[in-house]
């Protein structure tokens, strides 16, 4: 069975290409990956926010936040 | 064909995960992935620091670093 993998990024220089690096390129039969953008969707920020995401890109897996490097905080974000 | 992409770690908690997560986790088809623990092979801190590898873990993908959350930085492995 597949985890769930959320992405979540702000269109950034910094968050496309970690969408191509990762996002794009984890094993699909481990992982069900959802893409987020957060300034298209703002809605989905809180849900974010609660699990641990401080910035962006970051992924969620199993509830916990994975930050790859630093394009933007979540806070500029709202 | 498929890119390099090293992972360098310290056997920290949060390398650890990081190795389970994202290094076990990336398409195989698209990746040639390398696991490194540079406590146990500090011969190899200044090729991650040359890559711009500043903290552990953290993935060197087409000499680019990638840093995933943050377990130890490099600096203190020496």
């Amino acid at each position: 069975m597949s985890t769930k993998a959320t992405f979540y990024h702000a269109g950034c220089t910094v968050c496309v290409d970690a969408e191509k690096q990762f996002a794009e390129s984890l094993d699909r039969s481990k992982y069900n990956v959802e893409i987020v953008h957060l300034g298209e969707t703002p809605n989905r920020i809180a849900e974010a926010e609660k699990a641990g995401v401080k910035s962006v890109p970051a992924f969620v897996i199993g509830g916990l936040p994975y930050h790859i490097n630093f394009g933007a905080n979540l806070s500029d974000l709202k």
